[in-house]
């Protein structure tokens, strides 16, 4: 909006001093989201949003790559519907959202605002599942999901938030499986290769399994502060939902039998993820493939003859090589765009003056690094396209740098402890609920997964805390 | 599914035999949608949403080339909020589902499930609008609205379907009616050109304006039996809003003054236009450009040596030239899947057997005339692309043709009651709500609309119901 634009850049809190104050003045100075009078809603503002529709453009492609299809299911969800799953009804029965009352009437059955749609969704497959030939079934959903949250942060966690849901249905325990661990992975390859998060896969504790599920299993990532953040997560059912909902099919064999389903998801969480992973001092820094604007270009003497001209001819060349550009063309000071462009996180600068058309160059500066390169402007396009795939690359790096940086391995519970200060522990757990709330209690930590790309025997370790036999290898983080 | 694969092609209600059922067979019957156990909503399966997703993409782009930018907005909107522009509680009020409570806890107060969003945009619009350099702000969101209605039909008239609404906020009273008209037109394009519906673009009598609005535009369409449907609205808001809701700006003069706001919306409710302006006895007729499956490629005697290979190898010829494709390899009949996918509505069927394969044709079927044309291998892709825009072509006329010829001019009430059983009556009205009242209770007729590309002037005419001086030419038709 042109107020900015009549205004300084505000500054930003510093990371190191206040995280929390940081996080939220980014959010809030960058334009991408703001407050609502709803209690835990945010608006999404466009800056926001575009990004989570460039998010949303990857997924799509991937589930529609591994032969998923959209479809839509409703918004309110009977509460005798919601109630079939006793483990799911106790999971969000606590924070759901009630319609008691359309128009003038009272509702005799009062409604849920779905808070997940397993439910909903597995009444309809039972309709619609006859036989074997129609499985497996893969449909996902996009749509706006509501959990009555007590404490909010934007993004992170609201009362409503954006996501998509993926729900399959499947011959065997076997095949579900397969399915679950492949959602999983393409999880995994968005975040590493369109967000440039390195997460740790991996498979979550009894008591952090979704409400229902056989196993859960998560992409965490870990953020600047050290805490992690679970940025989306895939869950086999095995035939827990198929009972409640009576999802059966005529088998091969003649028999009916009950499906096996999955359920994943992920949300507009992971742009607080995004923020908090790559974010600076300085503002956001954008992994080029959701960036809004990639390249922005700003003509230097604006007003001299030819600068302006020359701007919006390398804007169309970028534009023409699939880039996405924009020229800063208003009234402010160069400083004052300097600052504007590098808080939004904008992956590259160019500026170009008279003194670099007459020398057929233009100075681009990169977001990541903040590096000034002379480039000339002969193939600049090209350079560009290029310089997006290495500054997600550094970016990625950079990202795992700081998690290994972060990462401790505990051999007791006073390097636990220390570690915890500072990111992830590696350490061997029994496995025991009660001694994963104790370590709660006493560290402010959580189990966040059991990795899958790392060794995770532990035969003749003890655990942690309690000292007893471990039976796994976990990570613990204080997480968000 | 595959279990439709195993089943005969059920037979449609004829549609001049029962309308309403022969809509609901082919509603159901090609798996667009299907009723749940929620009251007035509907599930729309996948091959109803990549309708969806099609027609959203088409119209997102246009919003984005009238520079648009997409946002996101809370579900839930204070009672007290909702309450503050009068004419707007008054329509939408009584239609509103209400949430009360939150997790176990009671609210202080009642939350709306928007039922449109102007009451909560126009909140945050007064947050971020200072100086008329943040003007015009241009939004739009995606999303699913809740309407409480009494009685429902899958995709006409649903308690909640998936919309578009942009809201958008200007200096002067000039500029939001440019904006109004603009994205009206923005509307008939896409409805035209994108849909082959030949809507009628008009005013709306006083009556039939959206609650709260200054002026509503519309575009209106004739259903096969001759009722119309409203496709589209766009409303000029005036400064009613901005006085409700205090979007105020400084303006060039230094004066605080209020905004003019404008809002435009159009739902899945097109879908349902789409089936009964283009659709037959055989079912769907889908126009190329939403057709979520463009073209499908029948194999004939399949099993001989080199039937599937060729179909394989024109599917990929298809597939490169940009056209949606699909070879239906199915155990199933040749006969069998002709129906099938006649009744799927896909524009294009391809015929290969053995004996194209030896003289290097295939046989093109035509979805909207039955034709059947002999094509050469050689360049078939691209003949198939000129033939998709020879389809929609062809169906925008004969949908055109359709309603010109359900268009009647009455020059007395006898011509108006004999026209309102065909389709659109042009007649010249006196304006006045009441009398709007009584020809909808005689005739079940009402008001569409003034339409703008026609001489609306009937000075010395009467009105065609009360004898009164007329004071313009106006559409009616009974509706949807």
């Amino acid at each position: 909006m042109a107020k900015k634009e009549t205004q300084f850049v505000q500054e930003i809190t510093s990371r190191d001093v206040d995280f929390a104050k940081w996080y939220t003045d980014i959010i809030l100075k960058t334009d991408m989201c703001d407050y609502t009078d709803v209690k835990g809603c945010m608006t999404i503002k466009p800056y926001g949003y575009a990004i989570w529709e460039l998010m949303q453009k990857e997924m799509d492609q991937r589930f529609k790559d591994t032969g998923h299809q959209n479809a839509y299911f409703p918004l309110l969800i009977p509460e005798s519907m919601l109630m079939k799953e006793a483990e799911h009804v106790e999971g969000f029965a606590p924070e759901v959202a009630w319609v008691t009352h359309g128009g003038n009437e009272k509702l005799q059955e009062r409604l849920a605002i779905r808070p997940t749609s397993e439910t909903i969704i597995g009444t309809m497959y039972s309709k619609w599942i006859q036989s074997y030939r129609d499985l497996p079934v893969l449909m996902n959903q996009w749509c706006n999901v509501m959990r009555w949250e007590k404490s909010t942060r934007p993004f992170l966690r609201t009362s409503e938030f954006l996501w998509q849901e993926g729900h399959t249905a499947h011959e065997t325990h076997d095949d579900a499986v397969e399915e679950t661990l492949r959602m999983l992975d393409v999880y995994y390859d968005f975040m590493v290769n369109v967000l440039a998060i390195p997460v740790i896969r991996g498979g979550k504790s009894e008591s952090e399994r979704f409400a229902g599920a056989e196993a859960t299993y998560t992409c965490e990532a870990l953020m600047h502060d050290g805490k992690a953040l679970q940025m989306g997560t895939s869950h086999f059912l095995s035939d827990h939902f198929a009972r409640a909902y009576d999802i059966k099919y005529l088998s091969r064999e003649g028999k009916q039998e009950y499906c096996y389903t999955t359920s994943w998801g992920t949300s507009t969480r992971m742009i607080g993820g995004l923020i908090m992973v790559h974010g600076d001092d300085r503002g956001l820094k954008l992994p080029p493939k959701v960036a809004p604007i990639q390249v922005v270009i700003l003509p230097i003497a604006m007003h001299k003859e030819g600068v302006l001209d020359k701007a919006n001819e390398l804007f169309e060349q970028c534009k023409a090589a699939g880039l996405r550009v924009k020229v800063d063309d208003s009234e402010q000071s160069a400083g004052w765009k300097f600052n504007q462009w590098e808080m939004k996180g904008v992956p590259v600068r160019l500026e170009v003056g008279p003194r670099d058309i007459e020398n057929g160059v233009v100075v681009a500066v990169r977001r990541d690094t903040l590096e000034k390169i002379t480039l000339p402007m002969e193939g600049l396009a090209e350079r560009l396209v290029e310089m997006m795939n290495e500054i997600h690359e550094g970016m990625l790096n950079a990202a795992l740098e700081h998690r290994l940086a972060h990462t401790t391995t505990a051999e007791n519970f006073g390097e636990f402890m220390d570690g915890v200060k500072k990111g992830f522990v590696r350490a061997p757990w029994c496995s025991d609920a009660d001694c994963e709330i104790e370590i709660k209690c006493i560290t402010g930590a959580s189990t966040r997964c059991k990795p899958m790309e790392e060794d995770t025997n532990v035969e003749g370790c003890k655990c942690i805390l309690c000292g007893k036999p471990a039976k796994t290898l976990m990570y613990f983080a204080r997480a968000y």
